[in-house]
This record gives C-alpha cells, structure tokens and sequence, in this order.
C-alpha cells in the first residue's frame, strides 16, 4: 500500500522564498511480469519539467519503492519561487 | 493537506488484465500570487504517457483541487494489461 502525504512546510518564513513541487507515479501491473514503465516515465517527465521551471539537480530528491504488482516513483523538487527569482 | 493513498483492486480476478497508473502533482507555492504550473504540466505529462501507452480517453480520470498554497492534481488511468493487449 503506498501513502503519499504531502507534508507542509514547519518553519514558513525561513522556506517563504521557494516553492515545492511533488509528483508521486504509481503503476499497478496485471501481473508481475508486465513491463515497469516508470523508469521511463521518470525521464521524461523531469524533461516536462525542466522545459518549463529552472530545476537544479541538487534540489531534486527522487525515491523508488518496488512491490511485486506496484511500483511507486516519488519526485520531489523544490524550485524557486517568484521573490528567490526577482 | 493532501493525502493520496494507492488503493489495491477489492476484486483482483475480474480486472486482472487491466493495470492502473496514477500521478499525483502537488504544487506548494511560496505565496499565493505566483504561477500555477499544474494545467501545463497536466497536459504535456499526459502526452508523454500516450507517447508509449495505449490510453482510452474514457478511463482517464483527473481530480483537481486548489488550496491557498498548494494545488494538487491527480491522474487515474486504467490501461490495458499485456493480457489485454494479446
């Protein structure tokens, strides 16, 4: 069973400047042996995002969880937001 | 706070050649004012999935949902499963 909380941020003012965004896939197969497409997916979706928003890689944290008939891909990035920009 | 649970199919034999996908998108902005990425987002990540699945329109189901701060989106897609596809 995956739980996906997306968890507000504690100390408001010190994070005020940057915005979050999260992206939970989760693929439930047929069966165990039907392709995983996630991996792919991951790709391409961080493309999607980085066509649009200026992502560094060092604010992108990325969890895998693997079950026999669900896998689960986390993405979690933070982005600056509109003041960090200015 | 949004809260996003994967639940597994009550009935495994009756839709066990269908396979599930499902995306959740959480935007936290840093204030209320800056821009809301997950229309745009919405649309290109649904093409990147019909890039390389065979999707049906009528199993798409999305959920929208807008706090002060943060939006989150939410995608279902029923997909067939490699028996399915035979």
């Amino acid at each position: 069973m995956f739980n996906f909380t997306l968890r507000p941020r504690r100390n408001k003012s010190a994070e005020t400047a940057k915005e979050r965004l999260q992206i939970l896939l989760a693929h439930e197969r047929a069966d165990g042996e039907s392709p995983d497409y996630l991996p792919m997916l991951q790709k391409e979706i961080l493309e999607v995002i980085q066509r649009h928003l200026a992502v560094n890689q060092d604010h992108v944290e990325i969890k895998i969880d693997r079950e026999r008939d669900i896998s689960a891909l986390e993405i979690n990035i933070e982005i600056p937001g509109p003041a960090a920009k200015a």
